[in-house]
């Protein structure tokens, strides 16, 4: 479909369609610290209130209509999906989609996991002439590159867990779920499902204290995050921060390896200074699927 | 290894040693019926309070010379490891299993996952001489056959998850994790580690309660549980009861789908009744990994 030149203008704004966490609230923050024209259009009932106070629209979810409208009146260079959504329900989407698409391709896309479901999304602007870009594209800056590393380095048990958890990662991606593990040794402790990292995280917390009662000892154990083989990065790329480093050390984890160069580290300096306050290592590794990924 | 003559003498009695859970005590009730000669050894703080009265000898879990002794004493037929223990902390397998065994061995054991920790002891058993058998050769009528079946029917959403399922076990399976996922239509909602199904369902059932409130409709979805491909039926095999349905129920799901011929379901009646009572359709499926299995 050739692009629709109403719809976007080349010295137009960037325009954010936010949803829940702090990344939205960061990526904003860079834009304005490089003087970059930016639009906020935040969901109701996910964007942070920090971000709703400045932002220039608030629309429901599954209220296209709102949301096309909107951005046809930014004419935006550029449209970035930023933060989390909460999967709405099937018949709730059905109606939502079907208002612009085919019944039966709308239930096709969203029968399948929560990517599908994004990449619908994108899908959706595209058609109507926008350019999507990723966060990491508008923000370089806020993805973990090779180098990103705290004081502390894994140990060989640890090292073994994070190969164990890269091929268990590779396996279940066909499936559109586990962009993150938690490994210790060879053993799996966790597969993130829509539940997401931290709760994820908490699972583990709570499996070992009825297994061990109140630790004393850190039992170890690596929680590894990574972008989906075939992952459309410009949805859902994986993000962590400082919280998801606290959260590992309360399951008893010694640390936290994520795919350099396609994973969002939130407040870098904080976030490794309280892994090193913590004693757990970070580090960036590379995907071996790295090269399948959509740009 | 030659079997020892003095672990073991056919005619002597079946020793069940048993974990948590209703399956032992299924079990030991199908011996009594059937007028079988037993002896139960029953782990302390996991069998059943109403099997540990029964129980001919108590014992820790990790007191491996004490387990040993027992049977000699008894001079069994066979043995059967039945019923859920909590896999204990690495050191303190460490400590138990080097009693007996090369440490080196021992820690490339256990460093893996629940499944492998079980098989040593199935191994540290069979060297001892004892011949060790699964619940379901004890008491096949436990087992669900191809026949098992509620009066509700899966519709096609429900086959398509149940596909989608099975392809997702088997793709885990190698990691010895995943006896179980839960999946609506394509989209995965949970894959089990080893917090065990019950907790699993319960998780979905947060899951969806943070995506709609209270729910007003049954969301579907499928509860697929089925050996690991490569199982050892000896141990850790698939269990469902009453309790299951109840839980799925809740979740929201439309059913519950099990591996024909090697899932224990408790209470064959009851969970029969109880999944047409709340609407939950229950169906065991042919396992396309069936011919992997051990034994």
């Amino acid at each position: 479909m050739r692009p629709d030149d109403k719809a976007r203008a080349e010295g137009g704004p960037i325009a954010i369609i936010a949803g829940a966490g702090q990344l939205p609230i960061q990526l904003v923050k860079h834009l304005a610290r490089t003087g970059q024209d930016y639009r906020v259009l935040a969901f109701r009932g996910f964007a942070q209130p920090e971000l709703r106070r400045q932002a220039h629209a608030s629309v429901d979810l599954l209220d296209l209509k709102t949301i096309m409208s909107t951005l046809d009146g930014w004419r935006p260079q550029a449209v970035s999906l930023v933060g989390a959504v909460r999967r709405p329900g099937f018949s709730a989407l059905l109606g939502a989609y079907s208002l612009l698409r085919n019944m039966q391709e709308v239930k096709e896309v969203i029968a399948r996991g929560d990517d599908q479901v994004l990449r619908g999304a994108v899908m959706l602007l595209e058609e109507r002439g926008h350019r999507v870009v990723g966060a990491h594209e508008l923000a370089p800056d806020l993805v973990a590159g090779r180098a990103f590393q705290g004081a502390l380095q894994p140990g060989e048990d640890d090292r073994q867990a994070i190969a164990v958890g890269l091929d268990l990662l590779t396996s279940v991606s066909a499936f559109d779920i586990g962009q993150a593990a938690i490994v210790a040794r060879e053993h799996v402790l966790a597969i993130e499902g829509p539940e997401g990292t931290d709760r994820m995280l908490r699972r583990v917390r709570e499996l070992r204290q009825s297994w061990f009662g109140l630790r004393r000892n850190r039992e170890g154990g690596v929680l590894i995050k990574a972008a989906k083989r075939g992952q459309d990065l410009r949805v859902d790329m994986p993000t962590i921060g400082p919280r998801t480093v606290v959260e590992a050390a309360r399951a008893g984890l010694s640390g936290i390896a994520i795919g350099a160069g396609s994973t969002f580290v939130l407040e870098q300096e904080k976030t490794l200074q309280t892994a090193n306050r913590l004693g757990l290592f970070l580090v960036a590794v590379d995907l071996p699927w790295m090269d399948a990924f959509h740009d």
